[in-house]
């Protein structure tokens, strides 16, 4: 063996991530956390911004691209624990206007997961059986079981959003609706969920130049609706809906990220970052067997 | 403008497939269906095969890889067709012995698919409710809507496999289930379901060096179960049940695919290529938008 003294290696934790320097940059999480008990100002935020995230279009690409066996790995490793009783697991909910990315998100981000571990739900307009139960009905019945990551694009937020703003609910109940949702969430965390609510934040020009690009390619004439422009009519009702909701839903169990979504590759970088942070946090174990692994062999052998 | 001549091109249909040529390969279909209504012997397909496949491991998983865009395209079209009425939709149903690669099957060929538009189901033992409902019950409850692939990792099949084998049921209640899987199965086609069975074929010998690489690396330990062995010992009867079901429920219309599976390079090539083929026979078209473009235009600009 040498003896030459190797030049010293920065420290690393037993999951090889590297121990925290002072100069590394604060997660994600924190950088596009909104904060708690303050009041929500969308117009603060840049739509277009970048915060964090890599320096153009083909590097973001690059650096989603190089996340997806980081997220793989921490999947599995929930799912696996899973099956030894663990209960934890996580539930992305994808909130945000019209062509603001919701499908875009499960399509490339979700799809660094093993998909056999994934459970996606997009809510429409309630169906009458839906109406006639309480709003989070429908919600309870889509959530993700222990090990599995969940998805929600759209989710319990409709009912105070497009609940509000179309005031398809008297005012009394959307009032109520807030303080349900909180208790609703807080006791998805003491489930075990661990609840990543994330607003995609598009411009009202980036709207337009998405819905005329819908409009301009036939094939893609199925996913415009002219109810979508309707609703684009309605955007500062919207956007102040969402404030309110932003403000009095975010809490320190069940945070609120807003992400900027004007530019396709930096959401797909940032949510898939957001993701790989807690789960890294969640840091799953592979669970061990509880059989004799020796007899186990023994017995294949002689079969 | 040149006005030399080109060379002849290959022709081709409007949507870019080849016509097909006195030299065209038969589709993989053709060569991994079960005849219909022939005595089924598993001992005369070769696990190792790899009928109508690349060459080798790399040139499979290249090929398998370059299908992932046309898989996708499809779905898309697919899904969007479906959201005009088009109430059809595909099922692929894996079953095969323990190892044979169904989860693997979901991860590698499922995972070219845009995850939402996937209705996943992997059938474990019926709890309670579900054994106190007919077995068709829970199946009928996991299936794809309009528009979806649908995939079901073990089937209403383990009826009359662990069902036969084990004699969970009656013996004549397991031989009416044939006949109930088979109009079962015709209803699911009458409302424009494609069923494609894929039996995944694994030899006796693979699947003890699988179940030994389990034992052997610690993280593959939650797959594990020394329930495995003694399911393993029961290999001839299982192999027995299979035939029996392969024979009785290969129909025209639902027919039964049998994919050598020792070789997971070639399983994920095949599978991707009997969904490709299967979608692409069915040819689903975007649907044309019902409203005036130049007016939503007009509006957007003016908004």
């Amino acid at each position: 063996m040498s003896k030459t003294p190797k030049p010293e290696q920065p420290k690393k934790d037993k999951h090889g991530k590297g121990l925290k320097r002072r100069d590394d940059p604060p997660p994600l999480r924190e950088l596009l956390r909104i904060p708690v008990g303050k009041p929500v100002d969308l117009t603060a935020y840049d739509a277009d911004g970048k915060p964090g995230g890599p320096a153009d279009k083909a590097a973001g690409a690059a650096a989603t691209s190089a996340l997806g066996p980081a997220l793989a790995g921490l999947q599995e490793r929930l799912y696996a624990a899973s099956t030894a009783g663990d209960r934890r697991r996580l539930l992305l909910v994808l909130q945000g206007m019209d062509t603001s990315g919701k499908g875009g998100t499960v399509k490339h981000v979700i799809g660094h997961f093993n998909p056999s571990g994934c459970r996606i739900h997009a809510f429409k307009a309630p169906t009458p059986e839906e109406k006639a139960h309480p709003f989070l009905w429908r919600i309870s019945k889509a959530l993700p079981q222990p090990g599995e990551i969940g998805i929600f694009d759209r989710s319990h937020y409709e009912d105070v959003l497009i609940g509000r703003v179309r005031e398809l609910a008297p005012a009394d109940e959307i009032e109520e609706r807030y303080a349900e949702i909180d208790r609703f969430e807080r006791s998805l965390a003491d489930d075990g969920v661990t609840v990543v609510k994330v607003f995609l934040h598009v411009s009202y020009e980036e709207q337009r130049t998405r819905l005329l690009e819908r409009l301009d390619n036939p094939e893609k004439h199925w996913k415009f609706n002219p109810g979508d422009i309707e609703e684009r009519a309605l955007w500062p009702a919207y956007q102040e809906a969402y404030e309110i909701a932003l403000e009095r839903c975010a809490s320190e169990r069940a945070p609120w990220f807003l992400v900027p979504a004007d530019r396709k590759w930096y959401r797909n970088w940032a949510i898939s970052t957001l993701l790989l942070e807690h789960l890294a946090e969640l840091d799953p174990q592979y669970p061990r067997g509880d059989f004799d692994v020796a007899e186990c062999r023994r017995r294949l052998l002689a079969q």
